[in-house]
């Protein structure tokens, strides 16, 4: 079934709707569009369809695709200047999350003549930009759980500060997204669960957030409840069109939830990524039990309505903890970082970096430096009760 | 508190807010606003605060309020001729339902050179409005309850057919809401209740429309909690200020649920609104548990979750209905329209009209002209298990 929604942006949802790419590219009045993807995705026979449909429908493109996971500043600018060289006139990004952002920075980047990080989302410096030189920009996620296709940020990768940083204007919001499951069906299960549960991270940390906005927590709670529905049946089949549409259109409700804000898990995630070059997903879905453990007391309340919408027999922090524990054995996340590589050696520098993240001020529970580096460590050494 | 949020719109949220009105004005380019409201409010102390808070400001502005309850095709156009002979350059809409809709119908039609009928909500009428003729509009709504403030149509009466119609036009969407619990405390009670059943059956009536917009629907389900918390609350104490300012957000989120559709409630009410000038909340809570009765067979899995989230002690749809029906009672709302003066001698020709209403083809369950008819007279008359 296809179906057109209108906020937070135009959404067009429906197996096999890539087909609509053309009409997209005409309706956003883009003629000659960059297609962007990543360095794994460029070699994938989903990519060679995209690339068909175009020329079928005879429409002048070319592809970028020296994108990298956790994409950097040289991912963008390189990017933009083949989409100068070439001219286009906008820009259709094809991917994950490293694929959308760094999409959605050249399209941003295209037309302006400051350098990628006075644009850091940091007090108004998004208001230095000249719109007119914002490409306009059509996203099509090809995994379930960032979100950057309903976002105005992008999250970039400065090598020199090994930091993480957002790069932030509302126009870099795509004006349409096509989210179509059949993209998706391909993804490999480890992927799957990955990318799913960082969905999930961004609606519970939105819920969780402190701020008054009723809107984002509706949105996240329906999130937190389709993923829980979901994301196993999408992990142990993943040819179920059914559950690949309703982890996608999950994975926008968690990224327009959070707009309300992030919390620990992102704080220490976005590090994590700069330092040691890891999965976002794969971080996010470690670190999770960890913080809702050290926000417990923050959050008391809200985990018992979530108890009940997700129907578990307890409720509480603990029955929503014991709840994801087992949701990440059931997808093979292991339980540490240990496990992934990782160890506290860097932990105080860790905890420093992370208390100056963005997400940080919006965690459920104000944490300083020491907080987070506890964080951290427990997550390193799987040592929930020391929280 | 106050807080911003930007989805669907700009909304500007915390009690006292409205002293940001002369900011409001300057960001959205707006030097000497018509103020709208409608011949009620006109009067009132809150309307002069209004006034005062602009005059304050030595903001040029003027004000109309020839607008009644369910506002007319001439309502509109006296105040477009009101707004053009004083070279006006924006719109501020203050009121309930009938003054923010009557204003934002101003707004739009101030630079049309076609007539309002042409932009009935019908195919793509909205195509033909020249945009650049539709004035910038700040909207303050009074009452918890039409969500007009966040919507993108207006509902006028058109006395030649006597119906309701909708003109739509994107643009139509208020580009900054002020939302200000401080400006409701003087509703009466009655109208509390009114308007707030209305916001609810929003909420319900997008819920369970049948198309697939899990976004709409998050939203929907914590609009109902927090309608089912604070609306006894509001109406039992009326200062007070936290329950105010709930029900005015959950009215805004009841409003941008029903981008998803709306049913025979509002089939149903629309009619009787053009026909004997009734209050539109009024026609909605008393028609609500006889929809949902009808309904039964479509929407009872969602029901069952709605009594969870609800905290029932019973789950489904007679659970929902004897909530509703014990929650009307609380806010001295009868149970038949023949209670407040409408018999079913027009039945046949109500339901005929109510078959043609734009909320009919969203409803729950397909619905004929019988089945209108059938659910006007179950109201009538107060014959719930009739249906």
């Amino acid at each position: 079934m296809n179906t057109n929604w209108n906020f937070p942006t135009t959404i067009w949802f429906g197996a096999g709707r890539i087909i609509d790419l053309p009409l997209s590219c005409q309706k956003s009045g883009i003629k000659k569009p960059l297609l962007v993807t990543d360095n794994g995705l460029v070699k994938l026979d989903v990519f060679e369809e995209v690339k068909r449909i175009l020329r079928e429908a005879n429409i002048d493109f070319t592809t970028y695709s020296s994108v990298q996971g956790n994409p950097t500043e040289a991912n963008v600018l390189k990017g933009v200047l083949h989409y100068n060289k070439n001219r286009h006139d906008g820009v259709i990004a094809f991917g994950g999350g490293s694929a959308l952002d760094a999409a959605k920075a050249i399209a941003f980047m295209s037309g302006q003549s400051r350098s990628l990080w006075d644009f850091e989302d940091v007090g108004d410096n998004w208001a230095r930009a000249e719109i007119d030189g914002i490409a306009p920009i059509i996203a099509i996620p090809t995994t379930a759980g960032t979100g950057s296709e309903v976002g105005r940020a992008s999250v970039i990768l400065d090598k020199r500060s090994q930091t993480k940083k957002i790069i932030f204007h509302p126009k870099m919001l795509p004006g349409t997204v096509i989210v179509d499951p059949e993209l998706t069906l391909g993804l490999p299960p480890h992927i799957t669960a990955w990318t799913g549960v960082d969905a999930m991270v961004h609606a519970i940390e939105a819920y969780i957030a402190p701020g008054y906005h009723p809107m984002a927590e509706g949105i996240a709670i329906e999130a937190i409840r389709i993923i829980s529905k979901y994301l196993p049946k999408a992990f142990n089949n993943g040819t179920d069109v059914q559950a690949r549409g309703q982890m996608l259109v999950a994975a926008s409700m968690g990224a327009t939830a959070f707009q309300k804000g992030l919390g620990s898990v992102h704080s220490i995630a976005h590090q994590l990524g700069a330092i040691y070059n890891k999965e976002h997903g794969l971080l996010n879905a470690i670190l999770l039990p960890y913080a809702l453990k050290q926000n417990q007391s923050a959050i008391e309340e809200k985990m018992v309505y979530l108890s009940k919408v997700l129907e578990l027999k307890k409720q509480g922090t603990d029955a929503i903890i014991e709840y994801i524990l087992q949701l990440r054995k059931e997808l093979n996340i292991p339980h540490t970082l240990k496990e992934i590589g990782i160890n506290d050696d860097e932990a105080e520098r860790i905890g420093k970096m992370a208390f100056k993240d963005p997400s940080t001020p919006s965690n459920a529970k104000p944490l300083n430096e020491d907080d987070l580096e506890k964080l951290f460590k427990a997550a390193v050494n799987g040592e929930l009760n020391i929280l």
